[in-house]
């Protein structure tokens, strides 16, 4: 019944991006054979979550040392890459590997490619171990209330919340879910419906703006997101939108969890505050309205994330295992490979 | 600057409807000669707004009476008006009107018509005293949230609670206002915005799942909104988004204000549960994303309206003055005119 969907498929050569901005209308494939062409599917949203991010920044810096082995023009792609998107820690954590690598020893191109499967690879690991982990602190046919993707399409895995959801459907813990829209871009109506049908999942579709009079009604056991960045104090950010539910569950006594790898933890964070929020253009906003884009003097505001603060979260779920409060991650605390 | 918006102009014998459904791409009007097209443009949703819907409700049966003064056929156009859209109280209120001129008397026909067009000039004052009451409680240059479409475009005057904030505009009280886009209409980013350009206030528009951040970032002083049916003990349904934006501004500290005439108050209802909540078909939902309504398997929920419990709400705003809780409004304790 399920089928398996990879946002990334290495080539050998190229890498193979699936344009998740088509879908589920379209299943079109982008090839990058440069490190250009992986910055502009990033940034474009061509490829988006902030594991698949990394994933797919690691493939763009072995495109560049494939084409040329020279460390200065290695280490541009890394800068060029470093530049698409600020705010996901899962593609600095990448390009840092990727720079650590450039930093000394023979035989550099060969491995960087190793090093871009291996966060690959890892990454599909840890979704694994954090569905395993998420599974356990549920209870039998739970109604889950998810946000954005962070399926398949947002990792190199089965996916971070969606795939616990995934997995705890099959194993009798999810009964059904719920996906908000995620305005403006749509992650949730767009591809999270589109996973969980192919998946078997039992999924609604509502508006981020419903997610309220659904928790008053008394229809959600549990809520489940992933995360860009974590402080070392439990704030974190996600998809914009993402506060809104952790006020909206802690108002009505609902669990909200992040479940998020060991990449998304920054170490060099102290507080929520400090992470960067990428502003994007207003078109996002009404290219489905364009006659509301032409009314004279209108002002937009599109932040692409927010920050919620870790007293409202009931615990993490990383590959590692659930840590719940009080959150005060230090150096080394939170396992993340070197 | 200001231009004057008016959804519904009375002809003497025809009603022109602002088909508010293309705005702000196209001004198209509807030309309704009798009761079942005014009918059609509320279900439809040409024309919204609970306080010129019962307007319009009332020129319905106006048009009715026009046509053929037996007062079967008269009861049979309301029995029909009554049945277009159900959480509203406005409609009921105005139609409970038309059925008294009918239940004794003369010249019924005349009299009906007398009553509408004094149902729209009555609207037009109660938003004039409702921006009055309201500016008085502001301070100088607040920065206030809105959500949904409360202006000319939703009632027989100057608004309900886009009223407050375009006189409060003029004196002072408003710096600026955020419109949340309202989805799955569009209420906020198409009407509420094109309001205001018109108005001449500064306006930006949010996604709606926008709001918490923009709250935290504390760029909110005041939330102000609409209702469409209010209980005795101060439960208010509104637009769905409504409940979720109480909720939030409660966790930040921010005042968050119910802007109604007194014909939006339900003495006959104890509690917001007893509200009856309209749910709309899907397609409102994935209209702009037609692949998303061919996703094999997949659910929509779409209810119009949420429930505000009375405790979230800081003050009612009505034509009579500000009332603050407790609220426990009993027969008469309201000014709803007979």
């Amino acid at each position: 019944m399920s089928k398996t969907i990879q946002p990334l498929v290495w080539e050998g050569d190229s890498l193979k991006i699936l344009d998740q901005r088509r879908l589920p209308a379209h299943e079109r494939w982008i090839t990058a054979r440069g490190p250009e062409a992986v910055a502009r599917a990033i940034e474009t949203l061509a490829v988006r979550g902030a594991p698949v991010i990394g994933i797919a920044a690691a493939y763009g810096v072995a495109l560049a040392a494939a084409r040329n082995p020279d460390p200065r023009r290695i280490r541009a792609a890394i800068v060029r890459l470093a530049r698409t998107r600020p705010t996901g820690f899962n593609l600095f954590f990448a390009l840092r590997q990727m720079e650590e690598i450039l930093d000394g020893g023979r035989d550099v191109p060969r491995r960087i490619l190793k090093r871009a499967l291996a966060l690959h690879r890892d990454d599909a690991r840890a979704c694994r171990n954090m569905a395993a982990h998420g599974v356990k602190i549920m209870r039998p046919r739970e109604r889950v209330l998810t946000y954005c993707n962070t399926g398949a399409l947002a990792t190199g895995g089965i996916g971070t919340a969606l795939g616990i959801i995934k997995h705890g459907f099959r194993r009798g813990k999810v009964a059904e879910v719920f996906a908000c829209e995620t305005r403006p871009i749509g992650q949730g109506a767009r591809l999270t419906t589109w996973e969980c049908a192919a998946a078997g999942v039992p999924v609604t579709l509502i508006c981020d703006n419903m997610a309220a009079a659904l928790m008053q009604a008394g229809r959600v056991d549990r809520v489940l997101v992933g995360a860009d960045r974590i402080a070392r104090n439990g704030d974190a950010s996600n998809k914009i939108g993402t506060l809104s539910l952790a006020l909206l569950a802690r108002a009505h006594k609902i669990p909200f969890h992040v479940v998020a790898p060991s990449s998304t933890f920054d170490r060099g964070l102290r507080f929520g505050a400090e992470i960067a929020i990428e502003q994007r253009a207003p078109d996002e906003i009404f290219a489905a309205l364009p006659a509301v884009g032409r009314i004279p003097g209108l002002r937009f505001w599109n932040p692409a994330f927010d920050v919620t603060p870790g007293r409202l979260i009931t615990s993490f779920i990383t590959e590692a295992g659930v840590l719940r409060p009080p959150y005060s991650f230090k150096a080394g605390s939170v396992p993340i490979k070197p």
